[in-house]
């Protein structure tokens, strides 16, 4: 967080005084010795953000896929070995990101899900509605009063949620970073989610369901809206998607029988 | 908009009912028969989406650079040819998309303008308060009260204001593509920026300011906050930024002549 001077002008008064922004700084990632992407990002959590990046673009499937990781955060930089077996090759990865971006290109999700080594999710696991207010009510204090989504307006959250407390709670100016950066701890660490919530301060593209599904988990929360890609993704790999989570109101999406109760469903 | 069900949750009653989300839909873009990339997107105005990302990746200078559009709605293509002297290859635009993305690794906009054929901002224009209170609420009204921002939540909008009206209103889930189908209708258009303002719902982040700086806008005004890499670029490239405009409020972060008078500026 930096800290600035500005006018702040209400009606037609303004007055100087000092304000706090988030800071944005490069990322660029290196993996076997080729610069791969330069990502601009919130300086925190660079290890994660660089294996939860490698693993939502499909170039790695999960920690045994890394040899070694080298961070040097002052100059932003992050340098990935990939272990003897795992294939890489940089035109690929171009021409396979291509593939990626457009994956709602009217795709089946079975389809996207065998194109991007996705598993089936294979987990029944519930989650009560007040389990989900109190993951909201976390996003609040998530960051103990001091998060930069609370100073600064200007990032995004993403938390891995257990139904009891938050996991991982990590922040961005990017709402695509601030999730690779869930997805690259709980790799890290070998989360097993498949009963695990996320939860996002940003809008749900398809991209950001097809992070979740990934991971196998079973239900994604955002404070906002998803878009009709995010829906078809999510009804068909049978994830439960709720948007616009905000005090103790949300919308359910699909499968909702993971969070209501029999006779509410059908109403 | 697609129309879909959706399960209410308030407290703990739930309900179905109707409701509308964004559409997303992939825009793929070929380049002199050469498939350069897939933009998830509102399928709407893929011409000046097609054509604004470009000029704004600094493949195109200008209209001049392209021979010839062809646009297929239905099937989310656009084919765009260059004309015969503009240079480009795919090899290359990989290894520039990396730069760009990279733009605020410690560089000095002198140095960046230098890189990516920015033109130092040329004007002195400046905008009244009232002006801007009337930008903002243009937001509100700008799409006839029928805008996808203000019924799904789910987009950004960019708007191109002359200090009286707005000249062209973009809406996008994404808040690049919707800057970019700015900067395509005033590319295509031929409009003079140096006297205009662009407002957007979205962050600014340091890719958005140099997308107006490209055009050579001299005030952007958001919604929300700014980064420090934005405000770094914006103070150099002599562009006044204002943050979390909402009614008669913002916060002026950079070259505040341009909207204050000269005695409020040093209070």
């Amino acid at each position: 967080m930096d800290t600035i001077k500005i006018w702040k002008v209400v009606n037609t008064d303004s007055q100087q005084m000092d304000d706090v922004v988030a800071r944005e700084a490069p990322l660029t990632l290196f993996v076997n010795d080729i610069e791969l992407v330069t990502l601009l990002c919130t300086p925190a959590d660079f290890k994660d953000l660089a294996v939860g990046f490698l693993y939502s673009e499909g170039v790695i499937s999960g920690v045994d896929d890394l040899a070694r990781i080298s961070v040097n955060a002052s100059k932003g930089i992050v340098w990935i070995t990939l272990g003897d077996g795992v294939a890489f090759s940089e035109e690929e990865y171009h021409r396979g990101r291509a593939v990626t971006s457009g994956c709602a290109r009217g795709q089946t999700f079975a389809h996207l899900a065998d194109k991007l080594a996705l598993p089936p999710l294979d987990t029944q696991h519930r989650f009560s509605i007040d389990q989900i207010y109190g993951l909201v009510k976390q996003l609040q204090t998530g960051g103990d009063g001091g998060s930069l989504y609370e100073r600064t307006g200007c990032v995004h959250v993403a938390m891995l949620f257990d139904g009891d407390k938050i996991l991982v709670f990590r922040e961005d100016i990017g709402r695509h970073n601030a999730v690779d950066k869930v997805v690259g701890y709980s790799v890290i660490h070998g989360i097993d989610c498949s009963d695990k919530a996320i939860m996002v301060t940003g809008r749900l593209s398809s991209e950001m369901v097809m992070k979740a599904a990934r991971l196998g988990i079973p239900l994604v929360v955002s404070r906002t809206a998803p878009t009709s890609s995010a829906l078809k993704i999510a009804d068909e790999a049978g994830m439960t998607l709720v948007g616009f989570a905000r005090g103790r109101r949300m919308n359910i999406y699909s499968h909702p029988y993971r969070i209501l109760e029999n006779n509410n469903i059908n109403e």
